[in-house]
């Protein structure tokens, strides 16, 4: 078996798959592909054979010859081609349905909105500042937590769906990272904070976190 | 069996949903949440009950009692309870992880950049104008496709995974269609466009474009 992850210390979307990878317990070698330095790394041609996307994550499992790059994607092929240890995804069809639902809510609809290529955009054509970056991404995450926060809350557990980790939470922790970063009141989403709070005193979320990668600045 | 698509006819996620309904086959009720209108209907504390994050297209499928949001936790949904007449996605892990890359590069990094809400805010925050919008969404469109059509060129047949529609076209269409709106040139992009058009050509495709739906202007 060989896997590599080439991916950034502080992309949320590699975060992802960190934190899916040591829940399987599987090894991996990690490739930092730094975002910023070298004028981004991403864009370099080397980076681009790989993933035409430009962006971060990038998974190769070579033994079964595949390259693949959108953290979601990469997750549900490790649950399914490597159910143990745990599942990621529940067994019955609804319950997979409401996970998917929660997981995308983070992963379409708030964190693409305060990526570090939106923001520089942002700077660029609209000059914003420091201050309109940061009020851009406490708007965006304050309007998708509101939407998780009522959502979860039948079904939450310990985690976010029921007493099992689930993809649900693996695009919550990075969420809430980032909005801990850009300043987001996070006394507003107590359950949120709380589901954060015990999927990272996890091993596999501890290891997986920004600043525990070597390519952390 | 009792079926509903809360949607509006522009959207390109509530787009996503009426493909796969069609595809398969499924009757359904649609209802318009009128995103523009009384002050956007999906703000009202109705449809919050539905969806509180306060976007299309919701589902309900009563009989099973679920209440969904999120276009691409509906389509698996609705392609893991009706697998016939037609999969949506690939028997394959390794080929259900390629299309699922697909479809977020589609979902995930493309479309939720040039959402409405998203262009009304770069208005209200940043002042800009429409050709300033329409060049945000060019900008994000052309990157979109321009990894996309890279991505495809190993494995694209008539459909853009072989020669079977799958989950990534019904992201594609909605997205070409959005890009011709707003004028990005198709013709850099051969390959997405003949695929858009081998999609168009069928018939759950036509029915479910937004200028056919009951609520198109």
């Amino acid at each position: 078996m060989s896997l590599t992850l080439h991916g950034y210390w502080r992309s949320s979307a590699s975060y992802r798959v960190r934190i899916a990878l040591n829940l399987k317990q599987l090894d991996y070698e990690y490739v930092p592909v730094h975002l910023v330095n070298n004028g981004g790394e991403q864009k370099s041609d080397a980076y681009q054979r790989l993933n035409p996307s430009k962006l971060v994550p990038t998974f190769v499992d070579s033994d079964a010859d595949i390259t693949l790059s959108q953290s979601l994607a990469i997750i549900e092929y490790l649950d399914e081609k490597y159910p143990e240890p745990c599942l990621l995804m529940p067994k019955h069809a609804q319950d997979r349905a409401r996970v998917r639902m929660l997981a995308y809510d983070m992963a379409c609809d708030t964190q693409p909105l305060a990526n570090l290529r939106v923001l520089n955009r942002l700077k660029s054509d609209f000059d914003a500042d420091d201050a309109a970056v940061k009020a851009w991404v406490q708007h965006w995450v304050t309007e998708g937590f509101n939407g998780l926060s009522k959502k979860i809350e039948t079904r939450a557990g310990k985690y976010a769906y029921g007493y099992q980790v689930s993809l649900a939470d693996i695009c919550i922790v990075p969420q809430v990272y980032n909005a801990l970063r850009f300043g987001v009141d996070m006394t507003a989403f107590p359950l949120i904070h709380k589901i954060y709070k015990n999927c990272t005193s996890l091993d596999a979320f501890a290891q997986a976190a920004p600043e525990n990668q070597p390519d952390a600045v």
